[in-house]
């Protein structure tokens, strides 16, 4: 097998949203990632190796610094039409910028069986290959989906669904009762959560500091993780 | 003020970390993190600002891909002597390589007030750019040293103090009486705790997932904050 100057040109042009975008493709990289991919649910366009196409094609198309053996380009699937409340425990994130960050966080979601992860529109693109390197194949596993938050919350309530969030003035997460189901907010990582979806949380959440700490917050992935803990403990 | 030709070689050369060591020296940038460095107990030998030196010579002493507009250097503390058990909360780390995540582990450690940070001698050096960045100021208030881990862990044990890890095959953190003192380890980020410090551990711990998760673990800094969560929480 062997691959045309067009198709690398086209491969590396997916290290770009735009053309992640108009494309509807991506690519995945490393041997477990890749499988991850052909396990899952994603439709993988085409899977290229080292030995198939050669070292130097391979140095062209890689997104990494060290290229790996195997590479993928996998479709991104349809979005989802009105993003819509889903029972058991969910999580939005509310402005989530930085790609190490939100891949965290997808493995973190995944790791407490979240049932869907909502973004919105100016999160860091699901698709950035910092984003699917740090989820270590857990984009593949979690249902994700854009919307809009405000809206996406008042469905929740209008549902019967509590909507939460954390908040560096809000109240003792240790000290509060919470739901088995529901909605999680977290906010940008220097901002927090936009007054216009804060607005739409029911229970303002805070992860208490200890003995006096002088560090003013927790990162983000930190506290998804802290908080998704506390719902799921028993 | 002015900088010098030999100054500026010096300051670069604190990029690695064998000048750091030779000379006991390490560097900060950003308002934020100097000011939080004169507020400590750390000596700050120099304070350079782009005001004072000009834009040419702060972009060849920065370590940053954008100069900050001011860079201090910073004498390293002494190393402690014979490191030994700290009443309260101590957390030892088995060997974490990322520098990302020992920062993100010193900013949760101060968080959750932990009186003493044990690192045994292969972690990633504590002086590293990426986690003076990544622990937000907090590598100026938590106390840190290089242990030699097993003999630490014994140490504590002998004090009557309790020793625990997380393990992949541990037991459900949740379930489980935690005590408000000791020792927690955590290991490094794809093997986890060796051998001979497993052996000194008391309780083996567990952070269960949910769900029927794919995920194979969590990050160590998150699983350090869920870890420490659970300690603190009452």
């Amino acid at each position: 097998m062997s691959i045309t100057q067009a198709e690398i040109k086209q491969i590396r042009s997916l290290r770009e949203k735009k053309f992640r975008d108009e494309l509807g493709l991506f690519v995945v990289e490393g041997e477990k990632l890749v499988q991850e991919a052909l396990d899952s649910d994603f439709e993988v366009v085409r899977v290229l190796r080292r030995e198939q196409i050669g070292e130097a094609a391979m140095a062209r198309i890689t997104q990494l610094s060290t290229p790996s053996p195997v590479l993928a380009v996998v479709a991104r699937p349809q979005a989802l039409a009105a993003p819509a409340p889903v029972r058991g425990l969910c999580l939005a994130l509310d402005g989530v910028r930085d790609p190490g960050n939100l891949g965290t966080i997808l493995r973190i979601a995944d790791w407490f069986g979240v049932q869907a992860v909502f973004l919105s529109d100016d999160c860091v693109d699901l698709y950035n290959p910092k984003v699917i390197q740090a989820s270590m194949g857990s984009l593949f596993r979690v249902r994700t989906s854009t919307a809009d938050l405000p809206a996406l919350c008042r469905r929740f309530r209008e549902e019967g669904l509590p909507v939460y969030g954390t908040f560096l003035d809000g109240k003792d997460i240790y000290r509060r009762e919470l739901s088995r189901e529901g909605l999680v907010v977290m906010g940008n990582e220097a901002a927090g959560i936009r007054p216009a979806v804060a607005a739409e949380v029911d229970a303002h959440l805070l992860i208490p500091s200890f003995g006096g700490s002088g560090a003013e917050s927790l990162n983000v992935a930190v506290a998804t993780a802290v908080t998704l803990s506390e719902f799921r403990r028993r």
